[in-house]
């Protein structure tokens, strides 16, 4: 075991651990450990440094010099963990601008709304990788309290922040040449260029990229623009060579934006580790394509929001967009019938009260929420489409753990693994809303001080005017 | 021989002949019989009914009833064909709206342009399908003179005239409810839902259209769209049940729009039986695929112009169109130099005098030639890119005729193909600007009446205001 | 009387009649003369030839030789006048391609669906000017049927159809060379050029143009664009040059597009002798103006629709749009009450299927109301807003004859007058609907042969798909 | 004397100053003292505290404890001053973004610029009021260096950087919310709602606008949009209420943006101290206009830059742009020539180094120079035009003082003026470009450490990614 524990802290990045550790004992509270079975009434977690060293009944015997944490009347889940957000969200122009040089703050600062939120550990979706990477191991370091970091940067064949594939429309507001260095922090090797380039031009590049410290390699299977997204980015075979490359690198590889069935198939085929649909085909997904998903235990993200968001659209959008919504909402329904295994992907990132304020017309209430607020919604989507609530509170833990790799240490309560877990004031089996009832959230075997979070201020700051 | 003509006779739906047909004998000139040897000096061509009855020298025996034509100092060319071109080109707005219901016509007047400048026989790019029908049978059945018109309407998977693959910018000048007619009208049962649908949708759609009375199948590799041509539209997999379902109805199957390597690549795994490559990849052809084309056969279209036009481009374009015009040069040069077959391709069609001057600027001088003079410019521009001269003819007759599947009947001056030939007034192969020194041009053994074309102008008519 | 009625003959250009002219003798109806006065029960109206010899009760002679249309329990209104409409309106792209060279044609199409509807002339507010002088003189010569005509071209100082002053986003569609022809049609000597004219340049040219033909000269107080409506077209010294010119040429000035109190000031400063408010400023109109039109007697275009129209607005439009929509209610329903001196101006041609289709998305039902329809609303909305239904009635009747100064032979039912008139089969003086409840036309003592209108359908012909 | 001088003082704001001033000679120089006569060599200027105590030849008698400047072989002119030029340019978003509420700063940076290149006053033509003003008593109470700042805020009726009037097109890039705050600042109380209300109103929000602690009224007489720039903002009553509501308050009052002759006339008529005449009506400014202007010795600013940018222009241009320079051109030749009253108005300010790239392209080189190169562009320009260079000077010093009712302590090298000057090392009068020859600035009779300006970058530091 001590072992395992040893080649588990190397993975993980946890600094050696000099003096004798803290002891906390997590007592009377009742455990949903994340493995799906029933909660544990009146249970113990005892933790021993960063890592749980026994989880039980109130039997569980608990050594003296622990730290007695008292849970009578809570429920404690394990470390959140939430894919599907931004740390330092690029397609935000306000962003770039004032933050040039800074974005590693800036993640840093959208960790810490997410460690405050619950959410121990954060599965970026796109971003600057070298900032990332510095967020990454600033966290990890202890230099900053945060989630944890898992990114992949940009994605293959994608361009950066004002190019065609994000926001170009905003190109001559920001100017040529700070858009192209933005941009090129983005795209580092593995931009838009290699969209054109034969297999094996794509594969030196993808190699270079994926050996460049990132956690896992995210390609998109269709084409992320608005009215082409039905469209094919990569030919099958240059598909396959980005997976070899992924998973030569040790990297699960995550494939993005599968708008169309044909997509999923070709997304598999290549051999994708997980899978992110988009409605944007604009076709339903077919039952086909649902029940190969489900049986070959492929984790898909899931992005919808609560099922009441499209009573809104319905009243508020124009058709097309209520049909995307509609095409989501059946998908989820049907993977979730099917029993796919499900990831929770809730769009968000550190939001400006600008840029909340500019989304909010047009968009059903909270669609936009915050990081460490977004999860709350997207638990309570899943409900409303048919999951239990133990297997929602799965698929932002254990689910998410297995499908990125981590599972050796982190998504579940249980001996031997590190000591991320929230401690609820209402059983958020009984409301998804119960999640932000956050008495105590423990990362790393350590009680957080949420009140200091973020730490500073960047996106989350008054506008200058207000101040 | 007699029932192979019949057969022949058969497939090009030629009228049953009651009375005697005519015999003709063009006598003296030089023949160039488009299978690429020397040519015949002093020739004689024999022509009874529809077809060539006898070619060769002067010793080749005349029947005293034939009508001679004196060719003495002339030469003799077989009828040109063309690809590349759009009869009834919807991409103009005005020729949509003011000739709504008449597309036939439109179709039929350029099929006159093109028999008025010695191409007998033509490969409608894209268009509206049952219109090219129409127009096809009036010409075939002698109701209207005319170019020979083959169709394949519109392309497997592409929106009409007002979609977002041509011009959606302009759906807002005609009107939506305009917009939407004339778009079914080019979309058949094939029309943009088709890249959203799994593969055996797909084939039933494809299957009905194949099967409609068109004369071959086009699908694009790549997506028609400004800044999106890199994409891919369908999958490996689609593409495959595309040729296969063109194929099973005995049809040619060109794939469109080819950007890339991958693209030439997928549509070659396909069983695509041409292809057609655009710079619009932003690369240049690699050395492999070249090869490859080369190596296979494949027909290959060439849309370039002549090698002059890319200096006006230096001197007057933004150094983005120019690379585009440079990669086509490049990959133009490379598949000559391989031996490629090659297919001449002028973009063309029956253009108003608006329409002419509105493109005038920003292009070459002469590029937006109309049909019955780009493929003159076409065939330059291989000549200045080292094809020899006999060669570059081959182009426009026998490597057209193969790649269509109709050397049978048509691409050379034998005996037995049907008697379509261009009696030029000055040798073509000293240069190609011959090709407009037109004497005589005789169709299906018949010779034309070439100050009668267009019997109706419609898209060359004077504007209103001019008459 | 007879000296004058001939001198009204030649100001109208009614033909010299060498036979006897029919006597016609309406009897029995119920005479609402325009007067604004009680209508007179049991009526008799007696024609002589093009005039009204005779009106009066029931004791009025009638002479043997009169044709006599019993009209008991018929209601009987003068022939209706119109303005606010474009009998070619130039902002259609499709109107312009497909009768290019026919605007004449469409104009005559657009005056015969207006005398179908009961409106016997109409006063077009923005045309092709000799096209529209065309068609005047057809119809006034009798050539062809149709309400009578006058015009002003276009306004001084605007640019035609695919000017900036209108529709320049569709230019690209239809082409520059296209664009620019049509746009010279309208703008003949006096378009965009004008605005930056010192003002005796802009004097000759004005001069020029309104000898040309024209019925009344308009100038835009206020410019004609999106969001930039409140601003000034002319300097006041200029806006007193055309109205001098106007003048000089013995036609009336309409001041269009006032958008601000300050324009409305201007254009009466200037000496127009009829204004056209718009919404477009921002502000509703103040006090001051409503007081200062209502005391100068100044006649002002009333554009505005049934009250119910705003209440679609405030359901289905954006805020911005309502606000408009309820400034020119308030505007509307103050010189009402202020008694100001108005003229009924519906928004109205001959619109194609398709036209009205594209329309009736985002406008309220039955906003585009063809001509002949649209009068129905606009009596309603005034109704609507306060005004009785007899001073209704005198905004499309008197109020209009004397803003245009035609009111000595047009515009009530009196001796000497002109014999325009409608026949109701039922009360519009107790709804306005049942001006649509046309029993018979009759314009210049004719009766009109409505099944026969439009002698020829250009505009409103059936799209070629669905012939 | 000493009366007139704390008049000065108080009218400039100088602090009181409780000890004995420095005594300062410069000895030896070339003056050329900006009042158009020939230059006194080998003089003398004595300055004493904050004024020139004397000026004149070598026979000046030079207090024993003056600090002496030797001069000998340098040139010496007024300390230059500039208009036209925007001190925080609030059309380049990334600074609104970068530097929101800091414009003030900003504002300091740019007149530090400008300081440093030899001007010593300033007149903002456009910007964040409220900002400006804080930038003013900075540098005037002698908290900062930099350039004396005038200030007139915004421009009456017209909105902030994000609005319709300036770049609403980047509204999008950086949110609504954003962009209404921003707009709102620039704005004050006479934004764009001004232009739709009646003049008493205007005079309202003008007098509360004028008596807010700018230095002088600006009102735009045209239009201040691509396309719309010929049309009229205000009527000339509400131009009137406009100029009284200035001069009520002391202020002189600018015309801007005046495009056409009308527009010329109107300025005139209401009583505007300056115009400020822009190409953008299409039109060359009338020869009366000319003469007017130059009769009446109305200061006029001159936006030109050297004549050899024309030739630029013809060659890269297209030739609608090098029909608006060669309005501009000649309405500067025709003024000089007729002797205007002309004021140096480089459109100038702190420019990024990104700002400079993007306008890079597309501009004669050296457009868009900055704040304190800019002028030399100027000057030059006058001179190319036929302006001798003595009188060149004069648009920079002299005129501008007058124009801007500054002359009784600004403009000119005299005794009882302020101490504002720049020693040369070169002779400005041979070449516009010995102005770059700076070997002294003195301001208020203080030398200027140069070296030290700015004294904290914002604008001009290299951007984060560069550091």
């Amino acid at each position: 075991m001590k072992i395992l524990v040893c080649a588990a802290a190397a993975v993980l990045g946890l600094a050696a651990v000099p003096v004798r550790a803290e002891v906390i004992a997590v007592v009377g509270g009742t455990i949903i450990d994340g493995n799906g079975g029933a909660p544990i009434s009146d249970g113990v977690i005892l933790i021993d440094g960063k890592r749980i060293a026994a989880i039980g009944d109130r039997s569980t015997p608990i050594p003296s010099r622990a730290r007695r944490i008292a849970a009578q009347g809570k429920f404690i889940v394990p470390g959140l963990m939430s894919t599907g957000m931004f740390l330092a969200d690029g397609t935000w122009p306000p962003l770039t601008i004032l933050y040039e040089g800074r974005y590693d703050e800036v993640a840093i600062e959208s960790a810490q709304l997410a460690l405050k939120g619950g959410i121990t550990t954060v599965f970026d979706t796109w971003g600057p990788r070298d900032a990332l990477l510095k967020a990454r191991e600033a966290i990890k370091q202890g230099r900053v309290p945060g989630a944890r970091i898992y990114l992949c940067g940009t994605w293959v064949g994608t361009g950066g922040p004002y190019s065609d594939d994000m926001r170009s429309q905003f190109k001559e507001a920001v100017g040529e040449p700070f858009a192209a260095r933005i941009d090129a922090l983005w795209e580092a090797n593995i931009g838009e260029e290699l969209v054109a380039m034969p297999a094996e031009e794509v594969r030196q590049e993808v190699r270079k990229y994926a050996q460049s410290g990132i956690d896992f390699l995210t390609y998109p299977v269709n084409v992320h623009r608005a009215g082409a997204a039905r469209f094919i980015v990569f030919s099958p075979r240059v598909q396959k060579v980005i997976v070899e490359e992924g998973h030569r690198a040790g990297l699960p590889v995550q494939a993005m934006f599968v708008s169309t069935d044909e997509g999923i198939r070709m997304a598999l085929d290549a051999g994708a580790d997980i899978v992110a649909p988009v409605p944007w085909g604009g076709r339903p997904m077919s039952a086909e394509t649902v029940a190969l998903l489900a049986q070959r235990k492929v984790p898909v993200l899931d992005m919808t929001a609560p099922a009441a968001d499209l009573e809104w659209y319905r009243k508020h959008a124009d058709p097309a967009a209520v049909k995307l919504q509609e095409i989501s909402d059946r998908r989820a329904r049907a993977l979730i019938r099917a029993g796919a295994v499900t990831l929770s992907a809730p769009v968000s990132g550190a939001y400006s009260a600008d840029q909340l304020e500019t989304w909010r017309q047009g968009s059903a209430p909270g669609t936009h929420a915050p990081l460490g607020e977004g999860h709350v919604r997207s638990l309570q989507g899943m409900q409303d489409r048919g999951m239990k609530p133990v297997e929602a509170l799965m698929t932002a833990t254990r689910n998410m753990a297995r499908a990125f790799k981590v599972d050796k240490d982190l998504g579940t309560l249980e001996q031997g693994k590190v000591a991320d877990l929230v401690v609820l004031d209402k059983n958020p089996l009984e409301s998804a809303e119960n999640y932000r009832r956050i008495h105590l959230v423990i990362k790393e075997g350590r009680i957080v001080d949420r009140d200091a979070l973020p730490t500073q201020r960047l996106m989350t700051a008054q506008p200058a005017a207000a101040r």
